[in-house]
Formats: structure tokens, C-alpha cells, sequence
């Protein structure tokens, strides 16, 4: 039996134990883990610089190595965010719905939890204490596979999970690292449906389309960002701009940036030039259509490969369109379902846009840079769902539960 | 581009507007295919004669010809149920929380479609209409591939479809159905990720396998079902026997009926003849295993592969158990998470199944068979899902929908 076997099944004879842990006993065990994270600093750090020392001998570029490093700071942020997690009401156990029948059969709709949660994922290791941290929270096993650039630092942050588990009275084993980074264990992971009930990939594009297109087991996709600000003819120019900058420039490298730019034409010929300006400002590069390259100096001729991307950087796309329709269409043919926002003072165009636009989060007059779990108030954050099934848009602690009928009766039959 | 990817960009055409239709619209369009149902009883009849005659020069056996069968009454009765489908709540456009953050943002959570479904499915023509009118009421476009055997009696029903969508005021696409019914069609579906939200595979366990093994399309799972009676210490006799025969004989081909009988041992020392003799009355075989040998005849020694076997006919494994733990075990190790029930008097132990028991929907004191989407009060069934994910149990009209966030702001910047 392979390692990653025998790790499934200690995890799936975990799971009816888990499923009945009180949130008291699932809470104590955070504070367990909360606690040995900030007493095993120094081996964390220890482990973690063999990563670090392996990163740098083959070359990886000093931003990825950052995203490597487990300091203090950062050892004492996880041991915080599982304070906090601690106070988030748990899901489990909540009754949705009830409701009695004719035949007197009374019907409730119960929270429960998932069973064994997969998580693939690449590069920082706190990843590790987060998923696993969600997933106890919510009486989840989990089988983590994290990437080989982070192995000994998520090696170690397993044995400190381990370890506090076996303080705690929730089922030791409900935590396992694949210590086998190769592509082998990943297939495996794919097309294991008798063990696994989820699969969550975290990281970039071609680590989720591969996930995507490979696995059996149901996963839970976590998607790309194309996503766009459109300014409507009504718009408030200083609010439209205002957004444009944040949207683009506050931290571009994220989902929920902003790729492309529509301006509806009027407004356009107005105010396009301040907005190119304050864009370029704040050291934008501009895509831009023909329109857009008559208002200022300095701006890329915008292709169709412009509106396909997803630049994560410090560029943006911009193109007039004629009517709130237009770019509704442009939305719904180049975006990823992600995050879009219409900029109007003109309500029925707002409706429009809200109820036509295919996005897990559609705005009016706001930023883009919301669509994120802590913004929305969830407290926690699993990743945002850009498919139609199960969770769609920011991911709480919910999204890592399954629901279950608890049917009361007195000899009924049919 | 093949047949198959030009009907699904047809239907993505449709999904902005179904999504925009109104409940009185969506309602229009299923009563005028009722009616032209009722009209058109002689040609889908003739068309579904040929089907008939293609299946016993085949060599089909009777029963399966008869599912094929459509004659009048079959086809009053699916424009019956879609006019009460008609009467059925239109969950879309439902907003199902909304609150109000720091910073002013107001958040709302909607019901909306899901886009495009697609809908794999054998023999049984009236799945056609069904599923078509599911999609219609939950403003979905389908993708519909039935199979070779009713291939006349679907596409005959699709006309009538396409020609009552054509008089109401939904887009005309918004049903399609693929006239190849070749394995490469099901393969080419399995990958449609740009045009397919989800696939709803309908038919028995082998065709459900296959495409959970090679969709990497959502999949909604609606599962085979090894359901379990466990009849308490304390149960009593008069239910506990009745559910049991009302679980196994009322209609043994059904994923709701049991297909084994856990009885405690104390139970069983006093009752269990009881509970052979009346099974046999029944004319339901019995599997039982050493203690059970003893009390009848005529019963077969049950194996292992009993108790993994959904017969689905008039068998029935019997076995002896020592403890309420021990049947939750047995039923989290044989069982397939469908439905399951445990007649007792005694509380805890009910508490106990119930919450340890891992299945769809748990029983305290009924029958199984109570397992479905109209049995629960839905009004509709798209199938029973053994999943975790998206739905769980029977699916009503909601399993076709998603949600999407609205946020509406006043200039909110992060």
C-alpha cells in the first residue's frame, strides 16, 4: 500500500470521531496549536531555512523565496489568525431548515462536515496551518500536499499539528502531509473518490486547470481574475477614478485587481484623459484601443490578447464601448466569472449590469478589491470559488461543510 | 466544429437572457409545451413506435421495452406534472442573505442559474421532458444526451420543445439535444468546461461511474444506494417489522429500498423469527448470516459480498449485531451514504445513529422509501445526490441554481 494510502484511510477512520468533536474540543485544540507554534519557533525557523537554503541554490528569484520565509513575525501572525479563528461561530451542527411533513415524518436539514478535505497547493508554507486550521474547525480530516520547495518547513509544521493533536481530544491522525512531492502522488490524489471527498488545489492558474482536468474527485476550483471596471456615462468622475486607481494599483498581484477598463464613450470624451493621467501617475502602463490612444502619450496599442489577460501587474487594458450592453458583453465573453464592477449614478443601468453580469461578485460604485473572505466579514477565507457549484465568490468556513437529512418519525412507511 | 460544440456555444447564447426571464415567462413557456404535448401525442406515439420496433428487433428485454413506452397516458401524465411544476416556487432571483459591512458596502447573496447544464441520461424518454423543464423553470439551458434506444421518441420530444419555446418568450436555444449518441459524444461532453456548468448523469451505477471517473465538468453524483435498517434492542416489534417489510418489498428496485437488516442481539433472540417468517410471506430471500441460519429456513449463508451488494430485488441480508455501535460501524464500512434507519425506543442511541451514521438522509422510526424530492415536499426531483458537495439527498428545484453576490456601494476603496 502506498504511503499516500495508508494516510487516506488513517484519515477517513478519523472522520466520525471528528464529525462528533464539540466545538469546545475543536476550539482546544487550536489553542493548542496556537501555543506550540510560538513554543516551536525556533525549530520551525530551523527547517524552514533548509528550504531557503535549498530555494537560493537553485536559483529561485528573492520575491518566491519571500514568499518562503517563516520569521517570527510571521510564526506569531499564524499563532494569531488561530486565536481568532477560535471565535468564529461553528457551522457544525446548525439546523438550516426543519420542517414537518403530512405523514407527521419530521424533516430537519442538518450542517455537517465535508469528511476528508484534499488540499494541493504550491510555495508558502503557511498554507499548512491555515488548511489545516479550517479543516479542524470544521471536524474535517485533511491531506495535505504542499510542494517540494516547502517541504521541510511544511514537514515540520505538521509534526507541531501532530503533536498538539495528541494534547488535544480530537482523533490524532486527523492531519497528514504527503512527504512525496513527486507528480506520481498528485495523480493519485486525483482519482482518490474512496477517501477523498474534496479536492481544493490553492496556487497559481496552471497548478488549478491541471487539477481541473485531471482529478475524479469533486474539487472545489478556485479561479483566475480577468476582471473589470466599467464607467458608465453617469459616473462620477473623482469616485471613477477614485476606483479605477484602487481597483488597479492597490495590490495588483491579486484575484481581485482590475485587468481591463471599459469607459462608456461620453464620459469618455470628458474625462478619459484625467483618468489616462492619474493612471499613468501612478505608474500604470496603458493597453489601449484607437480612441484611447488619441488622449495621451505613452499608450500600448491594446489587442484581443490584451483583454484575455490577466497581467497581475502594474498594466491595464482600457476601451471605450457605446452602451452599458456593450460592456456587459465584453465581460461576459473575456471575464473569468470572478469580480466586476459598473461605475453609475444611473440606477437601471446598475441593475442591468448586476443581473446580466456572470461573476461570483457583481459591484455597483465600489472597488473590486472587496471580493475577499475578511472584507465580506467571514473571518476566514478558504479561497474564492469562481464555479457555480457548491460555494461561488469568497469562501468562509461554510464552504468546508456538507449538509445532511435527519428524518424523525413514529413508524411511518410509505 | 463538430455538432455537439456548436449547440453549446447556442446554448451559452441563451444564458444572459433565461437568467433575465421572468417566473411568468419561464411559467408561459411550460404550459405551452403541456399543451403541445396533448397536441402532438400522435407523432411523438409514431416516433416512439420506432423506437419500440428498433428494441425488439434488438432483442430488448419486455421490461426495458416498457420503460421505453410512451402512449397517451404516459405523455397526459408529463403535461400534468408540468403544470404543477408550474405551481412550484421559482427559486431565481431569491436573495437568501444580505447584511451591511464597516464601511457601508451592502452585501446581498442571490439565487440565480446555473448556465448551462448538461444532462446525460438512458433509456426512460420522459427524462427528456423532465429534465428540459427542471432547466426551463430554474432559467438553466440544457444540453441534453439521451440514449441510442429512444433516440426517435427524443428527438421527437425535443421538437415539440423547441416549437413551443419558439411561440413564448424564452430564447428558442435554450434546449438542445445531441443526435449522436456515440461514446464520443459522452467523452467530448466530459471536457466541455468553457460551455458546461455541470453534468447530471441519470441511469444506473455504471454509467454514473464513468462519468464521475472522466468528467472534469462539475459533477452532480446521484448515487447507487446500499440502505440499511438496524433494528434497536428496544425497538418495537409491530414497527420494526413492518418498516422492514415496507423498506424491502414496496418497491425493491429503488436506491431507497434496504438491503440489509442489522438486528441487536437481545432483539433478535426474542423477534427474529418473527422477522424471517413475515419476510417470507413476502416472498423476500433471505441472507443471513450463523445465528440467523438458525432461526429459519430457507435462508442462504450471507458472505461479505452481501453485504456490499445492492440487490435492488426481493433479498435481503440479515445479520445480528451487538451494539448500536456496531451497526454504525458495519454501515459506514458497507454502506453508500444514501439512506439510512434505525428503529429504536431508546433516545441516545437514535441521537447516536444519527449523528455518527454518514449518509444522505438518516431515519429515526421510518421507512427509507421516504428518500424523495416530492416525498420531502420539493414538488420536483432532479435526482437523489450521495455527494458532499453542492447538494446532498434529493435535489429540488434549488440544485439547479447558484448564487452570486451583489454589492452596492457608494465609493468604497480598499
Amino acid at each position: 500500500m502506498s504511503d499516500l494510502l495508508q494516510k487516506a484511510k488513517l484519515l477517513k477512520g478519523t472522520t466520525t470521531k471528528l464529525a462528533a468533536s464539540t466545538t469546545e474540543q475543536k476550539n482546544e485544540a487550536l489553542r493548542l496549536l496556537s501555543n506550540a507554534l510560538r513554543e516551536q519557533k525556533s525549530f520551525i525557523i530551523t527547517e524552514n531555512n533548509k528550504d531557503i537554503a535549498q530555494g537560493r541554490s537553485n536559483g529561485l528569484h528573492e520575491s518566491l523565496i519571500d514568499r518562503l520565509v517563516l520569521n517570527e513575525q510571521r510564526i506569531d501572525d499564524m499563532a494569531d489568525a488561530l486565536m481568532q479563528l477560535i471565535e468564529l461561530n461553528d457551522p457544525i451542527g446548525d439546523i438550516i431548515e426543519e420542517w414537518e411533513r403530512p405523514n407527521g415524518l419530521k424533516i430537519q436539514k442538518a450542517r455537517v462536515p465535508i469528511g476528508v478535505v484534499g488540499m494541493i497547493y504550491e510555495a508558502r508554507p503557511n498554507v499548512t496551518i491555515d488548511a489545516a486550521s479550517l479543516c479542524l474547525k470544521t471536524g474535517n480530516a485533511v491531506l495535505l500536499r504542499g510542494s517540494s520547495s516547502a517541504i521541510h518547513s511544511n514537514m515540520a509544521l505538521v509534526k507541531v499539528i501532530q503533536d498538539a493533536l495528541k494534547q488535544s481530544e480530537l482523533p490524532n491522525n486527523a492531519v497528514q502531509l504527503i512527504e512525496d512531492t513527486s507528480r506520481t502522488t498528485a495523480s493519485e490524489m486525483f482519482k482518490l473518490n474512496d477517501y477523498l471527498d474534496v479536492l481544493i488545489p490553492r496556487g497559481g492558474k496552471k497548478l488549478i486547470d491541471t487539477v481541473v482536468a485531471n482529478a475524479s474527485v469533486p474539487v472545489l476550483e478556485t479561479g483566475a481574475g480577468n476582471c473589470h471596471l466599467f464607467i458608465d456615462e453617469s459616473a462620477q468622475t473623482d469616485m471613477a477614478v477614485e476606483i479605477a486607481i484602487n481597483a488597479k494599483t492597490q495590490r495588483p498581484s491579486v484575484c481581485n485587481s482590475i485587468e481591463t477598463i471599459l469607459v462608456e464613450k461620453n464620459w469618455a470624451e470628458k474625462n478619459i484623459d484625467t483618468l489616462i493621467k492619474k493612471l499613468q501617475e501612478a505608474n500604470v502602463e496603458i493597453h489601449g484601443d484607437d480612441f484611447t490612444m488619441t488622449k495621451g502619450d505613452n499608450i500600448i496599442q491594446a489587442t484581443d490578447e490584451d483583454y484575455e489577460t490577466e497581467y497581475l501587474d502594474k498594466i491595464v487594458a482600457l476601451k471605450v464601448v457605446g452602451t452599458v450592453e456593450e460592456a456587459i458583453n465584453h465581460i461576459n465573453h473575456y471575464g473569468t466569472n470572478h469580480s466586476e464592477s459598473i461605475i453609475t449614478e444611473n440606477e437601471a443601468n446598475a441593475v442591468s449590469f448586476m443581473n446580466q453580469v456572470d461573476a461570483a461578485a457583481v459591484y455597483h460604485n465600489a472597488s473590486t478589491r472587496f471580493t475577499d473572505g475578511f472584507e465580506f466579514g467571514f473571518g476566514a477565507e478558504i479561497g474564492i470559488s469562481t464555479q457555480k457549484l457548491h460555494a461561488r465568490g469568497p469562501m468562509g468556513l461554510e464552504a468546508l461543510t456538507s449538509t445532511k437529512y435527519l428524518l424523525h418519525g413514529n413508524g411511518q412507511i410509505k
